[in-house]
C-alpha cells in the first residue's frame, strides 16, 4: 500500500476527515474556515454510500477500515464527518485509535451539534432531522440528555433526504420530503433544529423557509471545527505554519462525480481526487 | 397590457420584488422565510443583465419601467432587490411611487445592509464588495456615514463576480477573483464585510474561507425582510391570511434558464415563470 510522504513533525501532519460521500464537505468547509493553515486528507466512501440504512456492525467495520487507511497516511487527528458513522462507531473507533502507536484522537459530529443546540434553545424544545441509522442509535438523545436532561427532543428519521440532496435537483419531490420531515417538528413547536446529517446543511434555504424565521437551525460543522481547534491546542498539535495548508481527497468510488459534486456544493475546486481501495482485512462478514 | 386579477383588499395584494437576474432571489428567500403568508411577484430583468456596468440614468429608467409594470399588477410594496438599482435609482423611484394613486412604499437593499454592518463591527472597520456601479454611486458610504460617521469603509469594485456566479462554475478562475477582491479587505483588517450585490451570498462558502473565521459577512436579505415586515405593519398592509402565500415570476428574458438557475441557487421550484415586455414609454434614449 503506497504511503503519502509525511513530514517529520507531528504538528505538521494532516487532519483526516471522512464521510460516506460529499455531505462531510460541509464539515470540511468549516474546518477550512477556522483552520486555514492545516493540511487535510478527506476520504469519501462513496462506493458504499449511503450509510443511513447500514447496521451498527457495518458502520463500525467501515469506520475502522477508513481509520486504518488515514492513519497509514499519518494523520494527526481523525474527524468523523458522518453522523451515521459517528453515532454508531465513535466509542469503538476511539478505543481502537488510542491503541495505535500514534494515539490519534477521534472527534465526531454528534456531540458538538447537540451541545450547540442545548445552548441555542430558549423553550427547551429541540428537533432532530437525521438518517434512520442515526435516529436508531440514540446518540443525539444521549448527548442532549448529558448536556441538559430537561431539554425535550423530537426526532424525525428521513430515509431519502441525503440521496435526494446528492442528486442536487431541488424539485417538488424534495420539497414534499422536507415538508413531511418538518411537520412533526412544527407540531412539537421546537425552536431549534439539529441537522443530524452532514448533507442537510446543503438544503438549508429550503429547510429555513419550511421551518420559519423563529427556528434556529444548528449544524455540527462550525462547533466541531472549534472542538478540533481546542484539541489541537491541548495536544500541542496545531501547525506553526502561517501559510495556507493543502487539502487532498480520496474516494472509494469514481473520482469524477465526487469532484463535480464537491465543487458544486462547496465551491471548492477539488483538483486532487484519488481513488483508494480500503484494506478488507477487517471485512469479516460479506 | 394584461393585468393579473388583484384581490380587492390592499393588504392581500402581492409584494413586488425586482432584480437584474437571479441574484435577488437571495433577497426573496429571506422574505419567504420571514413573511410566508404574503404573495410575491418577482421580476428579473435578465434581458438587460448585468446592471453593474450601467449608468445612473439607465438604472433610473430601467427601475421606473419595472416599477410601472409591478404597480400595474397591483403590488402593495416595492422591493428593490438589486444593489446597483437601489444605489442609483432609489430616490427617484421613491418620489415617483409616492405620486401614484396607490402611494406604494419602496424598500431597497442598501440601507438595511449598511445599518446591519454598523451594528456588527467591533473594530469599526467595514469592507464592501459590490459592482462598479454600486461602488461608484457612493450609496453604501453615505448610508454608513449616516448610521455612524466613525466607521471606516474599504470598498472593492468587482467587475466580473456577478457574471461568474451566474455561470455557476466555481473553478480556479472564480477563486482567483475572490482572492483578488478580498486582499484589500484583509490588508485593511476589516472585521465585517457587506455583500453589496445580491449574487454574492451565493458565494458565501468561498468568501468565508477566504476572509477567515473572524470576519462577519453581512448581506442585505435578512435585515431588508425585517424592514419590509415593519413597514407592512406600520401601514396596516400585512396580510391577515394564515395560509401559505403564492409566488410568481416574470422575466424580460428567456424563462427556461432563469427557472433553472433559480431552482438550483435557491432550492425554490420556480414553476410559474412568464416572459414580460416592459412598456418602453420611458425609453427616451436608445
Amino acid at each position: 500500500v503506497p504511503q503519502a510522504p509525511a513530514p517529520a513533525e507531528p504538528r505538521d501532519r494532516p487532519i483526516g476527515v471522512f464521510d460516506s460521500g460529499v455531505g462531510g464537505l460541509t464539515v470540511l468547509h468549516e474546518l477550512l474556515v477556522r483552520l486555514p493553515q492545516e493540511d487535510f486528507v478527506y476520504l469519501a466512501d462513496t462506493a458504499r454510500f449511503p450509510y443511513g440504512p447500514r447496521t451498527r456492525a457495518e458502520l463500525e467495520r467501515f469506520s475502522m477500515q477508513i481509520a486504518e487507511e488515514l492513519v497509514r497516511r499519518r494523520v494527526k487527528l481523525l474527524v468523523v464527518a458522518c453522523n451515521s458513522a459517528a453515532a454508531a462507531a465513535l466509542p469503538a473507533l476511539t478505543q481502537r485509535m488510542m491503541q495505535t502507536t500514534l494515539g490519534v484522537d477521534v472527534i465526531g459530529v454528534v456531540r458538538p451539534g447537540a451541545i450547540h443546540a442545548v445552548a441555542a434553545t430558549h423553550n427547551g424544545k429541540v428537533g432532530l432531522l437525521a438518517t434512520p441509522a442515526t435516529v436508531a442509535s440514540g446518540a443525539y438523545r444521549e448527548a442532549l440528555q448529558a448536556a441538559d436532561p430537561h431539554v425535550g427532543l423530537t426526532e424525525v428519521a428521513c430515509p431519502d433526504l441525503a440521496q435526494q440532496i446528492e442528486r442536487a435537483t431541488f424539485d417538488d419531490e424534495v420539497l414534499a420530503s422536507v415538508r413531511d420531515a418538518c411537520a412533526p417538528l412544527r407540531a412539537a413547536q421546537v425552536d431549534t433544529v439539529i441537522l443530524g446529517c452532514t448533507h442537510y446543511p446543503l438544503l438549508r434555504p429550503m429547510l429555513q423557509r419550511t421551518l420559519g424565521p423563529d427556528v434556529t437551525i444548528v449544524s455540527s460543522g462550525a462547533p466541531l471545527a472549534r472542538s478540533v481547534e481546542h484539541v489541537l491546542g491541548a495536544r500541542g498539535l496545531a501547525t506553526t505554519r502561517t501559510t495556507e495548508g493543502a487539502y487532498r481527497f480520496l474516494t472509494t468510488g469514481d473520482p469524477a462525480p465526487f469532484a463535480d459534486a464537491g465543487t458544486r456544493f462547496l465551491q471548492l475546486p477539488l483538483t486532487s481526487v484519488d481513488q483508494v481501495t480500503l484494506n478488507p482485512a477487517l471485512e469479516v462478514v460479506a
